[in-house]
């Protein structure tokens, strides 16, 4: 993390001079924000539309590393892995709010890089920062978000809709976030060991994958374009095997995917094998790599057939048969849930 | 805090047990709660109705003791707090999400009682929980909620609203929950000293301020059967004199406080004097009373005239007269702001 030249106590701005200084570079896109900052609670027009909600906590020494993540990176990472949540309803993010529990080992501007990154994604993703809430913490940073989207009623997809012989369809490739983390921490561990500079050559997608991911407000606008709507989607944030039997368990059916059909990134595959570890593995259970896993109809598959964002992994199958993984050489195991935290849960 | 006579670890249950545990609980009151905990987001019919959001945030060391604070009542005050941000704009919270970070030191049942805490609040209020995040902690506990509730569009009441001359009306009485807390701090001091049992004889009312406030949904509902609409709204977290001031500069105005005004109960009174402190002081800056502060127009000073729950403390005056505070001899001081934490600032 590259130090900064000044260092401003959080004490000498205060507590009115800290919200003003965030609230002055809020500018809010939407008329439908009546109130952002600046009252007891943000108002918004619904409009019409019905109005999703997410919520996510990120904690330092959990959920990152401030060692090698740095601030605004973290800010970025830290609104985006909540409008993938609202992407995976099928609806659009319009609003977040911002709570940040911080030490006074921070100072003013480790907050404005924060906020920095906080802001990028709210201007990317077309989101307004309407809210929040800044305290003390005696020990590490706690950053909470809640995400609110929008959609028509009919438009939002849920969990729980997928039908026997849907298709299983994932955006993206997968593997990468996990192996980035891999690749820092390796790193992070030799730099405490010998003092040596990290060596990050090469490994720009994985780590990018890993410090910005993006989520995939492209693919929600793609499917209408393709005439399809899935049955039932879910953002891979666990991983895809944990994810696959979320689909299946809400919607009352078992899952089976195919090994040899797992979208890996050429560098996620050697990076992996550097690293002795399986590639599809880390594709099954690398988690945080924020794509979309959602069920479509066997009759849209000529639709998004070819398509470079869209690869079929799998399909749905009845209760019974459970959740299963076919391997390379057509063998059948049971799929299980390895998500890359045990206890790093959202519900 | 009791003991608990059985411990089951968070590991034991695993992630899905958890949730579902929690989901177990959770009866959605609302027909407009469309999709509640089990999917990426929760899902709200807005029927027509503006949305008010709020979030709050309270970390262990910084906003409560868990050596004094039993976890059920953490619980219902960490909702409690946001639901007074619905309230202070003339709204009524319909849904919560809650997220927590916690460590290992906590077991499955200390989770229960925080819910506990958390779900009676919910019943209490008519608020429906919807959704949230577990994680785990590095140290200590933190809690963060966010409340959304609704409104008719005319009806929300903002800070901002205050015309010069408006009777600035405070509800309930002032300066009980810190208190409250100095009785706990003393007693906690004298048995970390002595060994000696806490002696809480007496001050049933204003340990009742700290440990369980309420929101004054009341308040909500009795303003309209007055006929009354507060051209200005603001709940008491910091202390009556800071939130004063904030209406005053939300509106572009001034505000006179007087002393002999302030709603001081004998309870809260008595122990102020036994702690050598100033019972006004208490009551301008003390916190935590989650009281309703708002404005109204002197011509309705009939309609809330004699009323028990209110009290009219002073008047919105012209800019330039700026923030005073009229002693009880008559003298004119400037009223500053001393919240009860100079860093705990929701924006």
């Amino acid at each position: 993390m590259p130090e900064n030249t000044s260092r401003t106590e959080l004490s000498a701005l205060g507590e009115f001079g800290l919200i003003e200084r965030i609230a002055s570079r809020v500018h809010l896109q939407h008329a439908s924000s009546i109130k952002g900052i600046g009252d007891d609670a943000a108002v918004i027009d619904p409009q019409g539309l019905h109005q999703v909600v997410t919520t996510d906590m990120l904690v330092e020494g959990v959920h990152f590393d401030l060692g090698y993540v740095p601030l605004k990176h973290l800010g970025y990472k830290s609104v985006v892995v909540n409008l993938s949540d609202v992407f995976a309803m099928n609806a659009t993010p319009k609003r977040i709010t911002v709570s940040l529990a911080l030490s006074n080992r921070f100072p003013v501007e480790a907050i404005d890089e924060l906020y920095e990154g906080i802001l990028l994604a709210c201007k990317n993703y077309g989101v307004d920062l309407v809210g929040g809430d800044t305290c003390s913490s005696p020990s590490g940073l706690v950053i909470s978000v809640t995400a609110i989207g929008e959609a028509k009623q009919e438009d939002i997809v849920y969990r729980g809709g997928a039908r026997d012989n849907d298709l299983l369809v994932v955006s993206g490739d997968l593997g990468g976030a996990y192996m980035g983390l891999q690749v820092l921490e390796r790193e992070k561990a030799v730099f405490t060991e010998t003092g040596a500079q990290p060596d990050l050559v090469g490994h720009d997608y994985i780590l990018e994958r890993q410090l910005k991911p993006e989520a995939r407000k492209d693919i929600i606008g793609l499917l209408p374009s393709l005439g399809v709507k899935p049955t039932s989607m879910i953002d891979i944030s666990d991983g895809l095997a944990s994810e696959a039997i979320h689909l299946a368990r809400s919607s009352g059916l078992g899952v089976r995917i195919y090994d040899e059909k797992l979208p890996i990134d050429p560098s996620t595959y050697r990076t992996a094998r550097d690293f002795n570890l399986d590639p599809s593995t880390c594709a099954l259970n690398g988690g945080e790599d924020y794509e979309l896993l959602f069920t479509i109809a066997q009759n849209d598959f000529e639709k998004i057939k070819g398509n470079p964002s869209l690869t079929v992994v799998g399909h749905m199958t009845d209760k019974a048969s459970g959740y299963s993984l076919v391997d390379k050489q057509g063998g059948v195991h049971e799929l299980r849930a390895q998500g890359w935290d045990a206890f790093l849960r959202k519900h």
